[in-house]
This record gives C-alpha cells, structure tokens and sequence, in this order.
C-alpha cells in the first residue's frame, strides 16, 4: 500500500535517531537547559541571521499556537487569521480556549490579502465603538498555507509594514515551513522572515523530528517570564535535550533544508505526473501537499492501492484529495503512484 | 561530577530506543490511531487487570493533569488537593489557567488524610450557601507524593469510598508511579489502583521514557469526545506512535516494573548509606527521592562534587536537600557518593 | 434636541419607580429569595404558558448571554450564531472569554436560515476529523434581530426541529423581545417561543426597567446548579429585589406588551413618514429600530437637531442610520422628527 | 421579627430613590456617558482628595473583583489575598474562572500581616524555580474585613511599601468602606486610602445604593482600554446613569459618611447591650457586623423573633452568629433586639 496521506507517516529522520542513541547516557539538565537546546538555538539564530532572536521548543504545533497567542495578546485582544487558517479550522477552539477571539479574515488559496488586513484595521479604529468589539491584536498566518501555498516576500513585506504600522505582531506559522522555504517558487529566506514577523515558529514534527517546533521571538519582543507562560500551558517538557537535540540535529549542515528540499522534488514530480496525465488540480500549490480533482469512480479505485487525504467534495462527479510528500518520500513510491494513475 | 538531581537526566532506557530505531520507516497512522498504541493500550489495560479501560497517551505531567482535571470537572468545581500537591505548587496555575480552583487540603508528609477530606465535602454539602463557594468536584493526590511518601491500600481504599459516597472522582498522578510500585513498603498493585480511582496516569517521563504519560480512566467514565478535549488543550501528538512504542516497550516483560525496582534498590541503599554515617532525614521516604538534612556547611563542601536539589531550609545551620534515583542510577554512582559522605 | 440614538435613554416606566418607592422599606431576603421575584417568575411563567419553566434574572445582555452559553456549553462546544449577532460582533469577546468559539453563520437580514444551520451541523458531524474541530453545542438567535427583523413562527418552528434533531438547545437573545411581540408582522407568541426555544430572555433593560433581563429555561433543563454558575460570571445581585420587583411590574396587567406596542406605533409613523417623504430604507424592519439611507448632507444638517446612530456607508453620498424608538419616545418627538425631514 | 440578617435588606437610601424619580424622564446616553456619572465622579475625586484618580461604576462586588483582578493581572499572575478573604472563599471560583489562582495567606481577625505577605514575596522572588509557581502579581484585602476588623493606617502604609517595593498593585475591596471609615476605630481616610492603594472600591450595594460599586483607579494606573475589559465581562451597563446618580446622591452633602456612621452607632448599641448582658463576642468588631457567640438554646429561642446570620460552630453548646446593623437599621430595632436578649 502506497501512502501519501500525510507528513507525519514516518518516526524521524535516521541522523536524529543517531544523535539519540549518541546522547542517550548524558546526564543533562531538564527545562531546556542543555548544552544541545543551546547549541541548537544558536544555529537557528544564525540561520535566521537573527542573533538578537530569543527560541523556545514545544512538542507540538496546536500547544506552540496557544501559546505564542495567548501570552502575546492582551486580555480584549483577538487575533486576525484567514477563515481557512488551522487556528480557525482544526484546532478544537484551542485558542478560543485561551479565552481569545480568531477574527477570520476571507482568504485566497489560503493567504490573506494585505488589503483586508489593513481595511480591517482602519475600520476598528475608526469605530466609534470599538471598545465593544475584540480588538485585533495580532496578525497569524501559515506558510506554507492550509492549502500549500506561499506568501511572497512582497506579500510579508506589506503584512509586516501594516502590522507596525497597527503596532501589533505578525505571526507565522511554519508547521511546514521547510517545504514553503524548498519551494521553486519561494522568495524568502529565514533571515527575511526573521525580518519582517515578530515571532514564528520552525516546524519539526511534519519535517524530520520526532515532534517539536522551534518558536523565534525576532525582536527582543518575548513576553515577560515566558518559561511561566510554557509551565503554565503544559508546554515545557522535562527532557527538553529530546527537542534540542532534535533541531541541533535538523540545523547542522543544512539538513532541514536538504530534507524539505527533498520532499518537494518529490511532490514536483508527483504534480508534473498528474498534470501529465491530464488530471487537473485545485490550486497550482508549490509545496509538499498536492490537491488533486478526482473522478469519483478513479478515487474509489486508487484508493485500494494508495492512501490519500480527502479533502473537499468538488461537483457531484469529482473530489479533491490531497497528497502528501515528505523528507521520507522514496522515489520508487512516486514511480509507483504515477505508474498507477 | 555525580549527579543526582532528579530522576529524568538521562534520556530513555536503552530498549525504547531501540524499538524507535526498529520502527521508524514504517508509515504508521498520527494521533494515537497506530498499531503500537493500540498493542501498548491492551497491555497496560492488563496489568491493570482492568478490561474496561480507557487509555490515553499525552506528553507531560502537567498537560495531563490540566487534561483530565479541566474534562471532568463542572465549570464551578474545584478540585481537593494536598497543600503542596504538584498541581498546587508546581505547576504555574496550570490548573486555574483552565478555570477551576484547587481547594488545598492540609497534608502530612504530602499525604491528604482521608478523614479531612471527608469532613470538607461534609461541611461544603452542609454549608446552607455552598452555592457561593467552589464545588468539592475531584480529589487530586500523587503517588508517590512530592515528599516520596505512599498512601497505603487502606488510605486509598477509604479515600475512594469517600469520593464514591461523594460521587466525585478519585485521581491519581502517577507521574513516578513505578517507584512507588516497586518499594518496598508498597502494598498496592496497579489492579488495586484501577479498582480504587476514577482516573490515574502511569508517568513514563520519569521511569524510562523520552516523554509520555499513560493516563487510565477505569470505569468507563472517559470525558465524552476526549479526543477533542485533548486537541483543544494541545495534548494531542501528530506521532502518537512516539508514546505507543514507548509505553508498549515499558510493557513488554514487565520492564516498567523492573526499571522501577532497580531505581528503589539505589535508593534504599543512599538512604541506608546515610542513615548509617548519622545523618537525619526529614522524612522516611520509601522511594526514589531522598530528603536528607545537611549541615550547610557539608552540604557546601558536598556540592563541588555531587548535583542534588535544593528542598528546604530546616534551621539556620541545616538544609534539606534531595537526592532522586532513577532507572538509570548506576551502583557505581551510588557507591561514589557514599564515599563522600 | 430630539433623540432618537437607542431605546435605553430614559430611566425605568414610571409604574416600576413608584413600585420600588412603595416597597423600600420591606426587608427582603437578597439573591432572588424574595416575594417579588418569586411572584415576578409566577407571572412569567403564566405570560409563557410554561408551568415548568425555571426563571432567573440577571443585570444585562452581555452577562446574560456569557452565563447561558458558558453554563450550557461542554468545554470543547462553540455556538453557531449569525456573523452579525451582538455576541459575534459587539460585545467584546465575552463567550470566548469563557472559552467557548462562536461559529459564525452567514446571514440575510440579520437572521439565520434554517437550512445553512442544518448543513453546518450535517457537514460537522459527517467530518471524519470533527473531534478537530468545535463542535456546535448551541444555536444562538436574537428576536428582534440586530437589523429589527423577525423569525416568524415557521423560521424558529424549522429551527427548533434541527436542534432537536442533533440535540442541541436554542437559545433566544431577547434582549428587545417586547418590540418583537409587539410588531405586527410578528406570528409569535410568548407560548410558541417558550415552546421552540430551550432556552430565552425578556429583556427589560431596553423596554423599560431600569436594568435586568428574565432568563427562562423552558424544559427543566437549567444547568445544575445554577446559582452557582450565576455567583461564578459575577452575575447574581444581593438586591435580586431590584430585579424581582421590576419584572413583577411589567409582568403585571400586560405593562411590558402595553409599552411595547406603543414604541411599535411610534416606529411605524416614523417610517411611514419617511418612506412618504421618499427616503428609502436600508432593510424593512417591523420593530423599533429603522434603518434609514439619507444623502450625506441631509444628515449632516438633520445632526444639528436630532440624535440617531451611525450604521454603516452606503455609498459614497449615502449612510445608513438607525432611529430607535421605545416604550418612551412621544408622539410630540415622532411630530417634531417628521417635520425636519 | 426583626431582622439583622445583613446590611442589604432594604431598597436605597429614599434621597437616592427621590433623585431617580425626578431624573427619570431626562434622554442620557448610555454605558456611563451621562453628566451624573461625571458629577459623581468628580465629586469621589474630591473627597479622595486625588484629582488624577479614574473612576468607574460597577453593578457589584464579585464581579468588580473579577474585573480588577483580571484587567491589571498578567496571565501567569495570582492575587495574593487573606484566607477568609471574600474572593478566597465566597464567590464560587469567580477568579479562578478568569484564569487566575489566588495565593491564600493565613490571616488574623481576617487581615493579612504586612510580615506575611513580605515573607511570601520574597520566598518567591528568591525560589531559583519560582518560573515554575504562580507569581504573586496583586495583593488584595477588603476593608473592613470579612470579620468587620480593621486595617490601621500603619498596616496600610506597611503593605502598601511593600507592594511598591515589590512593584505590584494593593487592592482594596471596600464593599462595606462606608462602614470602615465611619468606625471610631479608623484612622484611615479616603485620602489615606487613595494614597496607599493602587486600587479600590467604594461599596454602593451594602452602604444606601439599590447596587453599584465605585472603582477608584489611584495613580494614572487604569488598564488600557478598560470599557473593553468590562464589557469582556458583562460589567458595562447600558443604563450607566443608574449606577452614576446613585453615587452623586451618595457623595452630595456626605451623605455616604452620615448613613455609615448611623450603621455603627447602632452597632456600637448592639455591641455594647450583648456585652453588658454578659455575652462574649468572637473579636472585637469595630464595623457594622457583630460576632456574638451564643449559648446553642438561647440561639434556638432568639431565631423566633429575630433575624440573624449563623457564622460558625463555636463548642458542642455555643455557636457564633452574626448580626449586621445598615445604614437603614432603625433605634426601635436595636432597643427591642437588646430587650430580647
């Protein structure tokens, strides 16, 4: 059985595993205070070109939203997000939860438009009564999206100039942020990144570690006692050398970028074929998750040989499924799928 | 550098590694939904003798207890706990982050006592205007405590008589749970635990693993949609295979048990080796943790060789300090800081 | 000056200030225990034709909203409501500030169809992946809407049997319920809405009293309790007499409908007598709010004389804004108002 | 039968009803925007003797507290507060449910000693784990205290350097601080009390108001956007007049002061009658509520012809109550109660 269901199939990348195995009798300090949770932030201060950045590791993505929400936003503060965002859709309220609104925001292939945010905010502001409304306190997106596609650096770059101008944060979420950094079509490097948001995270879960995301506060704009803000969410982990150790790992010669880039050779490959074949796609996405428009009766057929995600009915006679590479992606299981369809 | 303070410095026992490494390019299902949870679910529920357990795995003490404490209590409950209860010390108001009050209890030496337990739901049920006061919903206690000690077959069994006649659930925090199963003065099986509590955990962190809790809900009293309740408080792992292995490695042949007893074996001999050498304890703990009372001066000298924590001040010229075991405490180590002493 | 900004601009009905005079001096019981609200639930109960209903009265619309949706909601349930109903839009992120998201629902005229409730919750429950996602514990509903439309018996006839088909409540914010009984396109009487809805409020706060809203559950389905939910949210008086005494007025010889037809007859003069001058309106609402389009300038000078609301731009040389009437606006204020226009 | 129940038996002081009649037909604008509330407020500014305070109008006491200690806590925040005190013990977790824990300190007579919080501040600060425990961010007291006693000026001044040593809010809760300030036991004024306090209340409920608490922000120190924190919590009333004429009745002419002083003269009455007839009381109250222990069958004999609240079991034959006098408590009440006993 071929799978493309997710980017979570697989344990870790093997050097990862080793590194484990190396480390395992070390005694180290817990909370993160380990020579390789040191180690490994330094590595991603320097690929961020950031050396002023503050970096923190969580186990995983929905815990790491949470939290950079809720001890960011003040207590009336809301966070604007696009109405397909995974904060909006998919993460059982865990940031309404925190006790804070998600001001969704329409959406394009899963981006939101830097106009709709900056009309957003000009109409709160001028609201005479705005003091009755949830003040949008901070901007989130993804990038990749939900739908895997990429904001450009001329598309950060005026988030980022809005959001300043508004004096609140632009968050990005980087669950699959290699694949967005690997993409052809990608403009933007970590340093910009590091740039132009005030925090985002650096996912490992989805590319190459066993869990954890590696959250960068750019500005020397961590809140207050943040160690207080991870106990209190249950966010901070007894071993934290498992999450340090895992990006010091991913951050040594470049192999978070290899692996990511990897992954979207893959999923390159995976597009060309179905377009080769002429099955059409949602969306053109640049990344590793590929949404495909199925004929229901090819679906049902394919789905006895490959496991695949669905995704969103399209017409009466037609679905979209999506496909998902990763760092593990073999070539033969490519060869196979297109050799299937 | 001896180092004993605490009991999770090393990484995991060497067999989870291992099974890590032998697993790790299979494409398993996220969320818990792989085969190793399920194989470590039916193991557990086996030792626990207990069929009808609900099994759930989550990444670290405090997440677990913020889970299943916020899942089952009533908005306008509370939850009894000891005064220096984990919950109630520890852990930066995760609790209270979720909404509910913890009604700490007086404690003698980290134990609840059941009668006073008793007498609270007493007066709060007879208090004519309890409904201006927090509901008793839950009794919280750890096992062992935070002082290392244990509660006895009788205790538990008179304190979940308690909450039965109360109709509030029995909760256990097993964070080092096979230490207290393994010592010596134990009397208490985990059928019998299973039997006594509404709900408990089985903590991997400290007895062996990367990370992981089990938590056991015994009577098909598991939080309708737990699923969902874990997700909104970011308890739910993309891998949940990285807990199934682990907790199903800890399972098989009993290791869980055998790692526990060789951690109280150490202890048993620190405590005698101090004892010996006259030295008092602050308490008679009869498991992994070691509450010694030092001359502050013996404890500075002590301290450029040996790592320990920090417990309390005992009078001007002594301290409290704690000496923790582990599954990984080599005999060797022990036989080095008997030396010194 | 005329003012026609909202219905809450004077005090109370004078009959409500003499009936507090004449019981001042009574010692009375706090917290609901006293002869006034008891009688003030009697009467309700009997305007409702629900012997079994439980009557609660809170001090305004926001507390009252939070309180029935954080009492009635699991922790992991959101409540679907209108994108412009007053929790989504204008009250500052009070349900999720408990914790709970609002899924907000498209809406024509200010009102839910039943028919995108249906999909919502089919689609939801259909979702392989709904323990992702909030689930939808409770419609939420105004009667008058924020735009001063109706649900006419049909609408909350098919909405009622969709929440009782997924066995969810409906709630009814009635916050200006008067001036919707009183219209005379309104098919409702206070028996049907009692009979649909799980849960309802009479709002006094906008139709006469000084403050207070008269929450009814209608099926001896009050979250246990109660009281205790209400001390929780800040939301029970020590003088509950206040509200006691005010809704035992408006509930006696029909003061609440009296008043409420009366501000009914003042709306539809003043729209009459726009809609005769050639204004055009935004929407056509059968109660107390209209919503009048005026040319830029016409407003800019009517502003001189008359007080009335902002809603939105309707185009560049036209706005919309609201005139409310209410149980005290006089037929010398709808005079004055006509003949400036 | 008389009734010493509580100091919230009547309606409100009859000038307070007689301005809200003569008030009634004036159009004013909502949510505290009318010139009575301004009136009000400049005349508490006045007689606090603090022209830069910024004072708000509250409907009552739980959910003033809840609004204060949400609005200036920051999220990994507690309130350190009395054991006995109101927020600790009597308003179902109304603190805990905005997320934050209250650090309950022993008390003496219901007040915290200076010494005791010092202590706890700097056991915190010194815990090299204090990022683990809930931050002291507040310290709340009421005055007078749940057991009608006294801060000094001395205590004040003491707990209050030490707040601002430790750069934390002190918060007074004033429910009853008519009744305080009128004692012959105060030395404390208003002035006094806006010097040493970040944060207070002036009680309307207990003290001649139908309900309102007067929020006294003391140093340019008001939460940002405060009107959207109280609207958050359903603490904003659309009548805000209500609550602002009731304040400018009770600070013209001093009329607060003189209905206090009226409570305490005929609880100094009371007092003295109980202790001349040879009964010994609990402590010595120098407010408005009187603790008297009571013989178990002369309790049972009084209840027959008067009101009063049961506050504790004393000894198998002797029983606290407790009798409250009000600014409505007449002569003739306390000569026929002191005739009974």
């Amino acid at each position: 059985m071929l799978n493309f269901e997710s980017d979570y199939l697989e344990g870790a990348h093997p050097t990862i595993l080793q590194r484990l195995l190396e480390t395992n009798e070390e005694q180290l300090s817990g909370y993160g205070n380990d020579p390789y949770s040191s180690s490994a932030k330094e590595k991603i201060k320097e690929a961020c070109q950031c050396p002023d950045a503050d970096i923190y590791f969580v186990s995983g993505g929905t815990l790491t939203n949470a939290l950079i929400i809720a001890s960011l936003l003040n207590k009336y503060e809301g966070v604007i997000a696009p109405e397909t965002g995974h904060i909006s859709t998919h993460e059982t309220g865990a940031i309404e939860f925190t006790g804070h609104k998600i001001l969704a925001l329409p959406e394009t292939d899963g981006k939101l438009k830097p106009e709709d945010v900056k009309n957003y905010l000009e109409r709160f502001w001028e609201d005479e009564n705005h003091e009755f409304m949830v003040f949008p306190g901070m901007v989130y997106l993804s990038q990749p999206t939900e739908y895997g596609t990429l904001y450009s650096k001329e598309d950060l770059k005026q988030l980022s100039a809005i959001c300043r101008e508004y004096n609140i944060p632009l968050f990005m979420d980087g669950a699959r942020l290699g694949y967005g950094l690997a993409s052809k079509e990608n403009d933007l490097t970590l340093a910009d990144i590091a740039d132009y948001c005030d925090v985002f995270y650096i996912g490992g879960t989805k590319v190459g570690a066993l869990l954890g995301e590696a959250v960068v506060f750019t500005r020397k704009n961590t809140p207050a006692h943040f160690l207080a803000h991870m106990k209190q969410q249950g966010a901070l982990l007894a071993k934290g050398r498992l999450l340090g150790i895992q990006f010091d790992t991913l951050f040594t010669e470049k192999l978070y970028f290899e692996i990511s880039r990897h992954a979207i050779e893959m999923a390159d490959q995976l597009k060309a074929g179905f377009l080769e074949k002429g099955y059409k796609l949602l969306l053109d996405s640049p990344t590793n998750q590929q949404f495909i428009i199925l004929e229901n009766q090819k679906m049902a057929e394919l789905k006895r040989q490959v496991a695949f995600s669905f995704w969103e009915a399209y017409d009466e006679e037609h679905t979209v499924v999506r496909f998902a590479t990763s760092w593990a992606t073999r070539q033969t299981e490519i060869d196979a799928l297109l050799a299937l369809i």
